[in-house]
């Protein structure tokens, strides 16, 4: 064995959920050297795997390089260390070397026990308070925060991929393509929020404008009149279109109901912002009884947690807007919290947001009628989103029929 | 007036149609100067106007150019003159100078009477034979053909935009956008099709084979039993597609009905092309009862004309598909003769293909889910077409069960 | 002359800048009927024209709808009223039936005179203080505020087509498609950049992570230093992306130099942003030279005045991010005053931003890899807008190289 | 051991190349049950490894379906066994139960000995002859030919990623986007074409017409006149475009050189076609100088063979057009031999019909402004290709300057 050779140890799923596979993957990318000391493969398929390898490089620096990137896949060294800790020396100021997590479930070594780092995220670092470990962004560091540096003492565990039980995750596998059933897919979309529902999980939409545009928005609002949605997260525009279509039955300027121009469409647009200004608030306008129907207004009658994102674009904003986006995020978060399934419809940039904050295990939906950006969102992180490229103003609609069957 | 120019005059909803506009646009793209001689604006909307003009180029060369352009546009010549005609020398070959048609409705000046180009389609020649002129396609010019050369005698007049009674077309507008009320459009589209077909109006249907993939055969096969269609164009792949469908329950190795995997899914698709083999044809397939519901089942069964044009690509391809391109057009332009509804769906091959051989005048509308497929038709000259950015199989059957309401 | 009716009258380039064209379209789509009672089409190119109608609505309210929007496209009442004010009741709250803003040339008759408004933008409201109007945002109503009502005595000037002089916008058309010969353009857009800024004119860019991504940083630094920019409109991601390549070469954990993997990619994002906050600021950054090229360090060395716009899906965001959307708007327009020029580079959200913020009359070219992001910006108002749809990895450095032989 | 089991071995690099997780899955995406019942793993990444699995079905059928997809994936039975044959029972019908093939390399166990299957592509049947083994297209299928059914003597291995030296496949990894650093790219796919021919390698072009549009024309002749190029798959429009540039200087109708818009564009269109059909050909319009520059101009006087297939969208099409589409497939083939490297530029209908026909061991590279075009290619089958989602127009400028740099 090298001066630069290390023993490190995995196990789990190794060849069904590629782990092995994605470790020599790393050990060859960055041009290490390895050796299957030992391997021990289930010869069934929901056996556990275990595999030994030393891996070495040609220096330190360069064999430790190689166990970072294999850490993150789910390796971890033989003879387990404790974390290394270091202040913060400065609010919003991490320290050198701080540890950058991944969006996985994450162990940390702590005074010889290993404990689960709370409200995991990624690319954030992870705060140690007492015996309790928490993932933390930048903007929440506080001076003098512990903060885990290096990669000592940290064990990561990627979900396996989901094997049991018939869901719309297997069915599609991972890829995205308009070239489905589609009638097929919304089927086993409503299959998988009502199952969610009934075993009591906890539902988030992500939504943009086009809901509205397209003619999904009552579709959207029934489902949270019902019960399935438990919360909504979006930014300005789809509050004002909501709106606009619920109180003047336009949407851009096109009566929804007969298909015919508005008068002076564009108009209806600001006039709703105006209006809501007027009223102080959504919940306000819905109290005095302004707004009747749709998204906002099933959010405030039913009690779901909206939080409305400020950004550059927004006319207005309403001033239900947190215009303070690292506010925003704090209250995106709050919503997402111990969240089960997200469903993000026609919205890039919130999309990744949302993406952003959801520990890999949260089953997450994409619907949207462009095959890049549903492929943008994966390659930003939400690798375990399944993306349905399809016409939201039809796709919902079908998802919300099939919803009510289930329902009776 | 200088020795370089000369008189036009134009007539028509000059205003409304834009006419005047593009007139002036390409005398001014090509650098030419006109004068305003006479306008009459009509006063009333429904009023037709009129225009004479001075254009004026810098030699003859530069103002036959500019009038070239401008006839293109529906102006004509103050002073008619006879059309010019040159024979042709050999097989497929034109004379120099060769008018090259427009898909404008044309009118041509013949022994001092104005007849009308019959079988008008763009970038194609005129053949005069005794009193009639015809639009010819190059591999149809045969030696010592009649064709017409130069601009003289000739009248275009393009298309007015629908002004009167309630269409899709017009509730639309000329542009695409995925951000539309799917579900109205699709009533709109469902009008338009009940409509033509009840002023027995002829309807062909151009489809690609994600009508298979995306689960919206039932919905096709649904309008053609039920006597609104009465053509399909497509190629091989779609017929495979839904052979295999309709035999075997995949498309692309997927159970339709379940949505499962099926065992070898891809070998379906080869099975399916030599089951066809094997009959000798879909008609002997359908006649021996081996093939019994879908797409091509009802256009044999229905006496339905489909064409199924060859290309590179195809896998087969099947003893039905007509592998001579060159034949494969001339089979196409059969059932498109006097169509006046033409449907493509998600195929640029075959919609551009079609589009080049329709006249302007015929209603058309692409149902995509890519925008730039859609522009891009759009741009090769089927600039009438009405683009629809959504998901075939979610659009289809919404505009099928809208039809089906009607026809109660 | 009927009960319901009103003379209006327009005059300018009615026929080939389509004015008259939408005057009519607008009418017929609200259903109104209308008689032109005079009409004086100018005779050369270069001429005015006028036009006097009469407009006849079912009622007064139709009468009016018809009125208001044949005013927007440029159209004014033969007898000019004086325009209407009415206070604001409440900060952000502006009355009833206030003018929304168009973002064409705007004038009111004031005390007897038409005087331009300033800050034009669309979607905004109008105050008027003392002598003078402004164009103002939602978020900036004071209470108190002298707001615009009603349509009396505002005239609207749409911009007219350019025509004279060379220039990309003449050359392109309105019509963005990939199908153009790239090189060409390239050169066309560095001739229009070239000459803006040598008549002393003010480029601002507006640009997205894909700048360093696809490697054009090098390019747009090239085009601050050497003074053609005069500011830089962005949110967080260009300025990490822009500061990690400066600092570690890479961008998305991808070496740009010699294109080979780094190892621990994805952790340079979060070490840069973590830099940042120790320096507390870029300009700190350039000044203790921790910072020494790119984009950002462009900015600083040659105030250049940049503004990064906060936005929900921010990793960090850096210190010199303005969180706050609203305050974000007011920076942008700071920079976006008595601009030229501005060019929009792969970024969907600031482009759209600051379209918003612009009247018609500035220049605007929009480089974007996908064609439905560019149709999408003009679509939300920015119809002025020029689409280029190219790789900007490949198209930057072609304009770059083309202006630095320009300057030589 | 069940009754329904059987015994299979696979080796090779199983686990970085991940064709044991692929089996694995496979198994249980039929829901078979496996064993593992040796396995050993290359201690080296150099090694190969060896498994050794009992499958177990539920009947015989369900354990066939399971034997047969994993044979796809490189298993063989434990106990080799003779293939078997059965003839053609009429000209282009195989067999039921033909053995349909896949694009990786393939040997068959004949008369005891193991022989590659010669020609390879996806989705044919095997024809035996003598003591060879042929795939050939259903089209070529003639009555009495020897034909392998079932999936017994057939052992497939699929090709291992590549891992030594350094080219773009290695760097850029399986997956397309359009957020790469664009000149890095052109650079290795510049090194990639420029290795592959100094080592004797032989690369084909398949191209469409956008080529010319955007202004790539004079790149690709650059590379066909310095020898790099051995053939030229296309259809009509390429050669027409590409003879319009050369002889009249417009693409589209715009002027390439000064890049404004010709009189009468659309018209050189047509008037090409026809200068073709008077010349005969191609190859005679190069002999009588009437073409003296372009792509096919190079490629007749550098004896580099073209194909033109036709389409039913073509306009003439061109005399050089085959336009029976079943020997233009036999035509591409004679040009695919035993080729390296194929380039696929801007043509998704010629691109799939070339991937169809190649080995997976064919480096493919495909050059494309849109992603979904690039994504469908790979989906179809075409795996190993590597996408660019970059702009023609300014991407193969780029290669062929950094190929000209290279060739000094």
């Amino acid at each position: 064995m090298s001066k630069f050779s290390q023993e490190i140890e995995v196990s789990g799923h190794l060849i069904d959920s590629s782990i092995l596979t994605k470790i020599f993957d790393k050990i060859m990318d960055l041009k290490g050297e390895f050796n299957v000391e030992e391997i021990d493969i289930g010869t069934k398929k929901k056996d556990h795997s275990y595999a030994r390898l030393t891996i070495t490089g040609n220096n330190q620096g360069h064999l430790d390089e190689i166990l970072k990137t294999v850490y993150r896949e789910g390796a971890v060294s033989k003879v387990q260390k404790e974390i290394q800790l270091k202040k913060s020396s400065k609010d919003f100021v991490m320290p050198d070397n701080f540890y950058s997590t991944t969006n996985n479930h994450t162990q940390v070594f702590l005074k010889g026990k290993w404990i689960s780092v709370e409200n995991m995220m990624m690319d954030k670092c992870i705060v140690v308070k007492g015996n309790k470990a928490f993932c933390v962004p930048v903007r929440d560091v506080k001076k003098g925060d512990q903060i885990i540096v290096g990669e000592a003492g940290i064990k990561i565990t990627p979900p396996e991929r989901p094997r049991e039980g018939v869901n719309v995750f297997e069915f599609m596998g991972s890829s995205s393509s308009s070239e489905r059933p589609t009638q097929h897919i919304a089927k086993q979309v409503a299959d998988d929020i009502y199952n969610t529902k009934k075993k009591g999980g906890k539902i988030v939409i992500v939504g943009g404008p086009a809901i509205v545009h397209t003619g999904a928005d009552d579709s959207v609002s029934e489902l949270i009149r019902s019960g399935y949605i438990d919360g909504v997260l979006a930014g300005n525009a789809l509050a004002v279109h909501d709106i606009e279509y619920a109180t003047l039955g336009t949407s851009l300027g096109m009566n929804v109901k007969d298909a015919t121009l508005a008068y002076h469409g564009h108009r209806n647009h600001m006039d709703t912002i105006n209006a809501v200004f007027k009223a102080g608030s959504i919940a306000k306008m819905v109290k005095s009884k302004k707004l009747t129907k749709g998204i906002m207004y099933e959010c405030v009658k039913n009690n779901v947690p909206f939080v409305l994102a400020g950004s550059i674009r927004d006319d207005g904003p309403l001033p239900d807007v947190i215009t303070d986006v690292a506010e925003a995020q704090r209250q995106y978060k709050k919503v997402l919290k111990d969240v089960d399934m997200v469903i993000m419809i026609s919205t890039m940039l919130h999309s990744i947001a949302t993406g952003n904050m959801l520990p890999a295990s949260v089953k997450v939906i994409v619907v949207d009628i462009s095959q890049p950006t549903v492929t943008k969102l994966m390659d930003r992180g939400t690798w375990q989103a399944l993306g349905i490229v399809s016409d939201v103003g039809a796709f919902l609609p079908m998802v919300a029929q099939q919803i009510k069957k289930r329902s009776k």
